[in-house]
């Protein structure tokens, strides 16, 4: 059986990259830097669903995204979740997190609704991330 | 400098056990079974403040536990999250959810007091718990 995004990430989420094991997306919510990596890999509910090899190289490329996050965006915290309570198909959050951003201290989830980008911030966040190169995933 | 577990969880949680890089904790909360990873690495706040070769034991520590929680307590799906806005302390969480708690769909941080459990539940989560061996932690 193929992989296919499920609708509600295909829905909310902006493609930025095809990483070996994972698709990154941007959440398109403005209110925070929020990206999800989503391995490529059908059928998949929770991290220990995957094999040995696919866990290693998930959290390889959750280490280069979180970096990237870090560096980028100079966060308070990072908030990283695999939930899925919504939507089973496994996705793992990446969220950039700041004292003044609209839901701190609490969890984002829920709290507001969406508040999808401008062209022109999408365009600027995408520049960024042009930055990642798939050969520093394990830097 | 020394370890020492953040104020807190040292309220919180009851330890359950002292792995290679953790401690994990039971949160002394009766409405989900809720455990947390906490590394025993001084003034980490993120997982990519680990070294390499330490986010490579947590991320086998987790699953272990993951494992546990998935075999005890069969739950709809698991929550695995870093979170730490309010308490900055490196912990990632481990959460059994069903579709019938008390906070099911939305993530349990926040929705609920917390509801202490009696003695007697305590002793059974124990139980279950001594049969994770550290040496089943690569398995």
């Amino acid at each position: 059986m193929e992989f296919q995004l499920a609708p509600e990430l295909a829905r909310d989420g902006i493609v930025l990259a095809q990483w070996p094991l994972c698709n990154v997306l941007l959440l398109n919510d403005s209110q925070y830097p929020w990206f999800v990596l989503v391995p490529r890999v059908p059928n998949v509910k929770e991290i220990i669903d995957l094999n040995d090899e696919q866990q290693l190289l998930f959290w390889q490329e959750s280490a280069q995204l979180s970096r990237f996050i870090k560096e980028v965006f100079t966060p308070d915290k990072l908030n990283v979740a695999a939930l899925g309570n919504m939507v089973p198909q496994l996705h793992v959050h990446h969220i950039a997190r700041f004292k003044h951003d609209a839901a701190w201290p609490k969890p984002v989830w829920g709290v507001n609704p969406m508040v999808p980008y401008r062209d022109e911030e999408i365009a600027v966040i995408k520049k960024h991330f042009e930055k990642v190169k798939s050969n520093e995933l394990l830097n």
